[in-house]
């Protein structure tokens, strides 16, 4: 058996397994990038919990056919380089991939998590035999990937995708990116806590008032779905304005792309069917019929793995990719 | 010399050319769509004239390479079905296509009329060589086409590039399309118009009323150019206005796809700098700033005749796929 090597990196931790061409996963680990003082002892962190893993599993280096990474924000993919990471500060312009295939002489390659999210819901999840489709995270961020003629498609400059970026109003909230009323704007996390929040402090009546015990600062995503899944009123409206601000940034990108399929994963999905359901309506009654009628929306089947299964496609999908090219 | 013949099928008027394989026309004519009553009596006129087009410049049909035809709406490329034609009202579902290979002998391609104007500008026009644009036309609708990855990318239903029917906002104006608050609703040139109109209605003291002697029923997007030009502030607000609302919907687009050129033509175009200075603008503020570096907004370049050459231009690239397939 054959394996690949899965990486994950995320602003609080770094995921790693070994995974295989069926997207079984072995060995699976989770370090704390916060940890690792600077880019350098990140970089050896990372290269000793590869090798680690691979022996720890009784195999080889040569019995790994290559390593793929999923890492956040924008990736130039020719030298698999990494813009930035939150939490390490001298990090800055690193060509991740081509440092670690020096170091580690297997194959590397290094996308946007959200781009290798999509090609593993596309190889093995609810995306499966899409050849045109909008992959989107609905979580502190808002993150897309798109698969388009049965490519991931990546730009000019290897930062297509924002899906969250897209402006859903004239006016409206300042966004983390600089701009305003960006679909991220009203329905990333915190823009929803912080809605909520505000509406209970002008005197809304809600059940999630009780279950923080009068704490508003402990009101998440989970405690609003708690709340709507026991009917409370004031829960459900807010999934469904979430769904409706998503769905108009969806009928758009409908118009424009005429997709099969949207993949929605991300911990806000998790609000499950109200969500949806608003969402669906808005891609309906904002989306032209026949693009409309085409697309189906549904919920990202990976899960908490997506992110290691995506970065092991990856491989996967670009060694497939030298395979046409050779022929 | 080999040709090619471009047909561009327009609601009021029908254009055809021979065109060479470096984009020049000859014999180009016109006929009036909406003299023809029905269906079958287009069809038929439609035949007569490539038939007359190739003998009157000394052809024979054998020395044509291909037809190539752009028609309004979505059109399904594989039987060449253009679902309807706004002055012809018995027409529905025709594979029009199909159609005229059989009546004619020569091969036939059928697309988009955008889609076929983006071909003409990335081989021969303001896109030349470039891998992800978007295409669009300011007109009495705003369209769209998409190039990406270096090819024409159509959708699952291939009814992609509406950019026109992209959203900028929550709420707005109704737009054809059945929703509201699309870019055609706020830049439609009847949109435009109704929006002046109702401006000098209300007082707007403006040289337009001069231009028109106060016939406000004679305002056209040209008029409105024509105050701009003599330095009408009223005019330029204009401009600036529909320049913002399109370079919003534009900054959205920049974010998902991530294109390095978009051509903009149609007769509102012609409203010059004003209008693509704050188009661009538009694009700087609200963009992502690695996306907006990246993309470059000009002015379409074939003119009146895109029409013509992209229909033509939809066999050169339709064959070459062949090719490239075969190989």
């Amino acid at each position: 058996m054959q394996y690949l090597v899965g990486v994950d990196i995320g602003g609080t931790n770094i995921k790693l397994a070994l995974v295989d061409k069926k997207a079984n996963l072995r060995g699976k680990r989770t370090f704390s990038t916060t940890s690792f003082k600077g880019k350098t002892a990140l970089i050896n962190g990372i290269v000793s919990q590869i090798e680690n893993l691979i022996s720890s599993q009784g195999l080889k280096k040569k019995g790994i056919i290559g390593i793929g990474i999923g890492a956040p924000g924008a990736v130039d993919i020719r030298t698999g380089t990494v813009h930035y990471l939150t939490n390490i500060p001298d990090w800055r312009e690193v060509p991740l991939g081509t440092i670690l295939k020096k170091r580690l002489g297997i194959p590397v390659f290094v996308d946007n998590d959200v781009n290798v999210m999509a090609l593993g819901e596309v190889y093995f999840g609810a995306g499966k035999g899409a050849v045109n489709m909008l992959c989107i995270t609905l979580g502190t961020g808002v993150g897309g990937g798109l698969i388009l003629d049965g490519k991931l498609y990546r730009g000019s400059s290897y930062a297509a995708g924002e899906f969250g970026h897209v402006p859903i109003n004239i006016d409206g909230p300042r966004c983390n990116c600089g701009s305003w009323a960006c679909v991220e704007a009203y329905v990333g996390n915190s823009y929803i806590v912080k809605g909520v929040v505000a509406d209970i402090r002008s005197g809304q009546k809600t059940l999630i008032t009780k279950l923080v015990k009068g704490d508003l600062s402990k009101i998440t995503p989970e405690i609003i779905s708690e709340a709507e899944r026991k009917n409370d009123k004031f829960a459900k409206k807010v999934w469904m304005d979430v769904g409706n601000k998503v769905g108009i940034g969806l009928a758009g990108v409908v118009n424009l792309l005429n997709m099969e399929k949207i993949v929605i994963g991300g911990g806000v999905a998790e609000a499950g069917k109200v969500l949806f359901d608003s969402i669906k309506k808005a891609i309906k009654l904002r989306a032209m019929k026949l693009p409309a009628k085409t697309v189906k929306v549904v919920k990202a089947k990976l899960g908490y793995d997506s992110g290691l299964i995506g970065a092991a496609t990856l491989v996967l999908y670009e060694l497939e990719k030298e395979n046409v090219s050779k022929n």
